[in-house]
This record gives C-alpha cells, structure tokens and sequence, in this order.
C-alpha cells in the first residue's frame, strides 16, 4: 500500500489483505488505479481553498467549496484570517451523525466577539445553478436526488428539470450550523458529517468543503451525552489551537496534498473498480455503488512536484 | 427528551433544538410518536439473542439475528458460553468501515483455543429464502437491493425474483469476519459497521445482529493506523472484559430493553416523520429516506412491565 496515500473515505478494502495486482485480463484493483494514474489526473490542493485547524491530536484539512457556497466561504476565510477560532472547541459530537466546533459560549453574554465588519446574515447558498459546472455523472441512481455526481472532486446532487446543482452530506463534508431562520449561519460554527450520510440535511444547510486529512481525528471523538450530543461538561471539550488558512502558513507547514481529478479516465476506473471488485474476497460484485461510498483518493504531493 | 430511550441510530434532529409537540393538525415528531406508541408496539428483547460485551468503558449490547443466520449465531452463543472472548481485544478501528474485535494472536502459535466441538466451516449464510418474513417494505427505493424494507426490526434486502432476504450493512450492524473462502468465518472474530453503509459488503459476508445498545463506545474508539485499520502497537487495543448472553447474566444484570415493533403503524408513523419533518428547522423536506437512515427506537424497559 502507497504509504504516501490517504484516502479521505474508507477504502473498505476487505476484512481481510488489502487487494493483490491482478493478471493481466483481470479488472484493476484501486491501489494499481492510482499507481497508474498519469500526474495530469491529479490536481494540487490550492492553499488559498485550504482551512488547516490544529487540534492536541494533530491536523485536520478542509478543502473549500466556493463555487457551491462564495459568501459562507468568504465569512469563513475572514474568520481564520481573524484567528477567530483559536482558543475555541469541539462542542459536540453526535455519534451517527456530527462534529461540530466553534464558540462554546455563543449566545451567552461571554461569546468571543465576531471580527468587526463580518457578514451576520447570509444568503441561504443550499444549492445554485448547474450551468458552468464540470458535472461528472454517477448513472448507479439514488434515493434523494434525481442525478448524483461529482464537480470538483465534491458529491454533488443535480436536478435537471430546475438545473440546480448542491452538494451533498456525505461522510467528512463539512457545514456551516445554523438556527431556525434559513440566514442565521455566519460560518463561526462548523460541523463534519461522522457516520451515515444525513442526506435529509441537503438543501436545508450550507455545506462549504469536506475533509481531506484528519478525518479520523474528528471521528474518534469521545460522544458527547447532552442533547444533540453536545458535551454535558466542558472539560470534555477538545480545545482547537488554531485555525488557518492555509495560504496564511509559512510554506514548512503548509499541507501539499493532491486529489483526483474526478474529471478524469482514472476517477471512472476507479468509481467502476470500487462498484464490481477485482478482490477474490468478493463472492457477489454489487453492481452498484452509492455516490457517498465512493472515495476520493488524496495523496501527498509527490516529493519531485514544485 | 426521554431520558429512558436510547435511539441506536443518531436522530439526527437537526442542528438546534429538539422537535416541540406541535399543534394538532401539523405532523407529529419523532419524540411525540414514540410517546404515543402503545404498549403492544414495543417488544421486550429477549436475553437469550442479545449478546452482552463489557468494555472498561462501559457495555455494548448486541441483538443476534438466528433467523438470518442461525449456523453462524449458534457458533457466537457457544463462544460466549465458553467465555471464549474474555480478556481478548478489539484489535482494529478502520474509519468510516469497521470496528472489530477477536484474539490479537489469531493466526500465530499463541491463538487462543476454540472451543471444543465448535464448528469451523459453517455454511455461507449470507441471504435466506424470503419466505415466512414478516417484512416491512420500505418503498423509498434503494441503490443497491431491489427492495428493502425491515423484519424484525433488522434493515433488510429483498429480491422478489429470487425470493432470497438478506441483512443489510447499515450502521451498528454486526457480521463475522472470514478470509477468502466463504466458509472460514466461525464467527470468533466479529466487527461492528462504523461509518456510511459498506452496503458492497451485503450478501458477502454473515451479518448476525445489530447493537442496540453502546454503540458510540465502538464508534468512538481511537482508529487503527496499521493496513486496514488494525492497530499497531498492542497497547493500543481496548481489552475486552467478558462476551455473555444476557440469559445468562444474575437477572439483575441483563438488560432490559424494548425495541419498537417493525410492522407497526407506530413504526409506519416514524418512518414518514423521518422522511418529511414535522421540525420547522427543515426549509425542504427530503420526502425521501434511506433504509440505513431509519432509526430503530430502543429503550429501557418501563419500570412497570413484569
């Protein structure tokens, strides 16, 4: 196994050896897929798009989503040029369902102050247009969306008729929290999917970006036993030590990481590799794959690139 | 809130505040159709299929399905009658896949013994004929199966052609771990699903039971970094104090829970609250719900019933 490869959704290789290179004839496992794949079917993570949050038990990176969401980006980009997370918490931890982190004290008097001039209601960006959109189509079906897909290495969702596009809530996308009223989230308190994708939040909240490193950093978290499983006692919160912009890093500690391209012949080997498995452990091939199952291959940039 | 429910999958209520009564001709939420279950909606589970693991932190309660897999179920009671797993250890956490548990040694000259008469080559039991299941289909469509739906409060597959049933990989679902040939798993190595359904996983593999009680204690526990998830370093691995049937458990340590009945209008009720939500939260209703996102309602046993 590539030890230079993290994969941002599990492999879920097999219980048991990770998958042998095939003879010839025989379909391509994933491994020798990405092995395979040309250097213009990878794209650098650009670290203008990349919020890098340090947690005691290490770093957790999320590639942003402006095109689906420009304004909570922007609210989110200025609060780690602000350095407005830093200091705060992990605050919940729903087992099934979320992790989320921002001010534990919001909406009391000793809230953290939002930077000065930061955008308090936002417009409600659940989806947008599907006109200028790379749209890489999953034809498997779905049980939400009329069309489910890929742009811009995002699971993404389509609706013909109305030509919308929105991104879907899938393990390690991440959202932006919000109170009743639709304009209520500013992008101080965020929140990752952990478990099955609660794709009854799509269209309902703003999803701007999706773990590409640390995932399992989120995920382990002790569950928090209050309601919506926020934590009863505030020593179990986790302290977040910084947030930042990746372009914000000296280069040393910038993330460089690659991802697919999911544009690509290699991203449809491996969506078909992952679908009907070349692994002898399988007695029975699915046929079919869920658009949330398909992982997204995000590896470190290999040591030659500039 | 209850305070005696314990809901297996995350409720997944929202980001704010839990579903209020609402007024009498609006839809009913999760909470208030449970309240208004009757007595006869709810099952009581009975000791001798639940499988009860103590960890140091606390209990996981497993409810065996012999129905689907009676060859494998019956090699899992024997092994806990045996206390076959007592001081063994959950030896991998693969995120968003498995957590699984068994002997560390497996495979090495300091295995444990199996029990004596257990047999190894059990029968792949993987679908079953649909025949004389009380199933509840689901008719919200589905990626991987032609029709899913629930019996005895388990996600299940259907084909109608073939008239063959199966469980489905949906969180907090448990199956036997087994190398290639489909006849090695004796059911000593167990693993618990952990993350977005590894629904490729159905019809390959004996899946036994579902806990119904502990899961954030398996979901939460700290990922593996060896190939696979498996942990590196033994230290890492969390001891497994003892493996029982409730049945026999002293009376007064058995759990005592009830699951709400699959083939109920209460059941139906929560189905459809799941799929539009009565919460005003919610700007679009999915109208829609994957069988994996149907939560099972489990909760303590009132104090009244005999």
């Amino acid at each position: 196994m590539h030890r230079s490869l993290f994969l941002l959704i599990a492999l879920s290789m097999t219980l048991t050896a990770p998958t042998c290179a095939q003879a010839a004839p025989a379909p391509r496992g994933m491994a020798r897929i990405l092995a395979d794949a040309p250097a213009s079917a990878w794209r650098n993570l650009n670290p203008a798009r990349l919020l890098v949050m340090r947690l005691p038990q290490g770093r957790v990176v999320i590639e942003l989503a402006p095109r689906f969401a420009p304004a909570h980006v922007a609210n989110i980009e200025m609060l780690a040029r602000a350095h407005y997370w830093d200091g705060l918490a992990i605050t919940r931890v729903q087992d099934d369902f979320v992790t989320q982190w921002g001010d534990p004290d919001a909406g009391t008097p000793r809230q953290r102050a939002l930077p000065a001039g930061l955008p308090r209601a936002l417009p409600a960006e659940y989806e947008r247009s599907a006109r200028g959109l790379d749209f890489t189509r999953l034809p498997d079906g779905d049980v939400y969306a009329p069309e489910v897909g890929f742009v811009d290495g995002f699971p993404v969702g389509e609706n013909p008729r109305t030509q919308h596009a929105w991104l879907l809530h899938c393990y390690g996308m991440v959202g932006v929290g919000r109170d009743n009223p639709p304009d209520t989230g500013n992008g101080a308190e965020l929140y990752a999917v952990i478990g099955q994708a609660p794709r009854q939040l799509d269209r309902n909240i703003a999803l701007v970006g999706r773990v590409v490193q640390g995932m399992d950093l989120l995920a382990e978290l002790p569950r928090g036993h209050g309601p919506l499983g926020f934590y009863r006692d505030a020593a179990q919160r986790t302290r977040i030590l910084s947030v930042r912009l990746a372009s914000t890093l000296p280069a040393a500690e910038r993330p460089r990481l690659q991802a697919l391209r999911t544009a690509t012949p290699s991203f449809a080997a491996l969506v078909a590799a992952r679908r009907d498995r070349s692994n002898p452990w399988f007695v029975r091939q699915a046929g079919r794959i869920d658009v949330c199952n398909v992982p997204l291959p995000v590896r470190k940039l290999p040591a030659a690139t500039p």
